[in-house]
């Protein structure tokens, strides 16, 4: 995954500032990439392909705006473009095109970033796949909602893109696709313009190919530098966390994960194995309430206007969640988040970071459906940061990722240690 | 504010399900309101005059889905209708038609309620006001920004009708019309559809003639009656917070509150002061930093290439937030608001529900600006439920509303002792 022959996107960058890289250049190499590759792998729904040269044409004239300036952008389909088609991955959305850019659409181009297109998810980012495959094996699901953006910058086709998570849609994916999946705290990408399916659990986040592209991309949301790639910063504090699905967790998965850990303690961290609390174990219940019910009502227009073109499976799912939870039930489940988000909190107190499985394993074979998230509801529900890097490898040589969990609101250093972490193991 | 010469709603609904009252009429009687009395009001941007009648003698036909079957319903223009123009107060807006029904006009649709048409909002549902008048007196203002709302339902045009609340955009204006306002529980009525501005203050709630009104219509939602209104409750355990900008309510406001506690004392409530914990003054910067910083994120598009049309007093209050605060600080803004969200739960062990000021006072003189909602921000960002009732009258013979605020997840009982209150009081 090296664009114009760079060894990293911040000599691209670099490259750009100064004047000797030019941006038509890289969104070239990404169309032709598009071309080569897409008829096999479907990334994308949309590539705008005149569109994007022309605006990077436009980019090499002028000053850079930001480190994002230049920089082609993939965008998760359930997430508005008003200049591009956005289908949900619904046909109920087929041919749609929104009146305005999502929040984090017009800050990418406010910064000079360049969306180069649309990418697959499955429908409205829950469970019926789109049409994608993995790169590593096209025999392989790349995971989902975010499919397209995990199999594109998997794929060397663009190097940043967006995803978003409701259980396991950005980290599964990542992990899947052998990719870097930074799911920020909840809610600290705005979430404007993205089709809202679970308002307490739907989070933005991005998929790239480093740990310091990922920062580049959302610190140039926040206006401000996110991680520290220059320095290597000293070992952390490390919890290894198997949490409670661990057994559920593939034997080679558990044993790499073990073996990992070992690793980073030898490379210098202080590592100690750490449990959430007890009750955590429950957050999986909490997490269908809060999505299915949520779901239910985010989706009042089209069940109430076009159920049929729901997926039978999207409707059995909402449908059961109308049929499980009253709203007390609801509300009983914000209330258990909550308090468990504050008993994980206090778990950093001994940790700067948990290492925990990012997935069961290696991505499942065939393309039918998108894996298991288990290995990421709870840090959703939990609204902590999590960044997975594609640290190790499965028996069947596809990749399988590390996860690194931070506490909520330090994704400074999530993506700090995230780094070392990769580093340590590669 | 009778409907049909019935004494109540609940009334016309026995009347609509017994099949002794029609909707038609009661369309017929909104509209024939609106045309006596909007030309000088001002409520409504737009009214769904045949559209509304023919959904009427639909629903006229069918055995009722629900309590809101027949009923009508105003919807605030910063909420999202498929088949009305939806202008969010913003001349960048002027005409514009979504694509769907937000959630909770899709709920009330499914439901059997009509959709009578949009209310007046300020900006973006922020301080630039649009041109509705206080129904009391026409030279004052309705308040904001759910003005239309407020002034529709105090004028008799509509029984029920939608709000929005970010600061004191729900309450504020239900207090100044004399009418009942209920914020419920932060996101317990879908946002999506919504032109969210401050995605983690946002908060759809409604305007009412009564308590039992705002429940019913919630209660719908919910799928869940809310509240008890058959029989009275036994007397609560009432906190009297005056709140730490009790100095800045007026002289008059202050002795009314006074009163009127002292008269719910004589009831049977067992009254005591109680305070916030003393940080939660701070609450006002936070309420500021998050809004500030969401409202340029969510507007990111519209600054990018309408800036223009955004009102020099948004774009004043926009770019403040950018100049004034870093990530860090929002970050920082989240995690304290969060910390007095828990210790203000804790308050609610002593107390079944506070009472405290609805607002300064009267509504101002004038329409250039909407009053001041110093006293329901904290509310908001506390995310408690808050129920406004009509029970006092002040030096100007306009209404003054006592706010009633409960437990974070307690509606139910919140609308209860509201209603409790309001009885005491009138």
């Amino acid at each position: 995954m090296t664009y114009l022959g760079k060894k990293t996107l911040t000599e691209v960058v670099s490259g750009i500032a100064s004047g000797t890289t030019k941006a038509e250049a890289l969104v070239q190499e990404c169309l032709a990439r598009i071309d080569a590759r897409d008829s096999e792998i479907a990334a994308w729904t949309y590539v705008a392909r005149e569109q994007a040269l022309a605006e990077a044409r436009a980019r090499d004239k002028e000053t850079p705006r930001s480190p994002l300036h230049g920089l082609p952008v993939a965008v998760k389909d359930v997430i508005d473009t008003c200049d591009m088609p956005t289908e949900y991955g619904s046909p109920i959305y087929k041919g749609f095109r929104p009146h305005l850019d999502a929040a984090c659409v017009a800050m990418v181009r406010a910064a000079g970033g360049i969306v180069l297109g649309k990418t697959v998810t499955t429908e409205f980012a829950t469970r019926k796949p789109g049409p994608t495959r993995n790169p590593h094996n096209l025999e392989h699901t790349p995971g989902g909602s975010s499919s397209g953006s995990g199999a594109a910058v998997a794929d060397g086709m663009v190097p940043l893109s967006f995803g978003t998570q409701t259980a396991g849609s950005v980290i599964r994916p990542a992990s899947y696709c052998g990719v870097v999946g930074y799911k920020p705290t909840f809610n600290t990408i705005s979430r404007v313009g993205l089709k809202l399916i679970s308002d307490s659990l739907d989070t933005i986040g991005v998929l790239t190919a480093t740990v310091a592209d990922a920062a580049l991309l959302v610190g140039t949301l926040h206006r401000k530098p996110l991680g520290a790639f220059d320095a290597r910063p000293s070992a952390p504090r490390i919890g290894f966390c198997r949490t409670p699905v661990w057994d559920k967790a593939e034997d080679t998965t558990r044993a790499l994960l073990e073996d990992a850990v070992a690793r980073l303690a030898k490379a210098g961290a202080k590592v100690s194995d750490v449990e959430l609390a007890p009750e955590c174990a429950d957050l999986f219940r909490t997490q269908a309430n809060l999505s299915g019910v949520e779901g239910m009502r985010s989706l009042a227009h089209e069940w109430r206007t076009n159920r049929d073109l729901i997926s039978d499976m999207l409707q059995t799912k909402l449908q059961a969640a109308v049929d499980d939870f009253s709203v007390d039930d609801y509300f009983t489940a914000q209330r258990f988040a909550e308090g468990c988000r504050l008993k994980t909190d206090a778990l950093f107190n001994d940790f700067d970071v948990l290492v925990t499985p990012s997935a069961m394993g290696e991505a499942p074979k065939g393309i039918e459906a998108t894996g298991d998230p288990m290995f990421n509801t709870l840090w959703t529900v939990l609204y902590t940061p999590a960044v997975t890097v594609p640290a190790l490898s499965g028996p069947n040589g596809l990749p399988v990722g590390v996860q690194v969990v931070g506490p909520r609101f330090g994704d400074d250093q999530t993506l700090t240690y995230a780094e070392w972490v990769h580093q340590a193991l590669t």
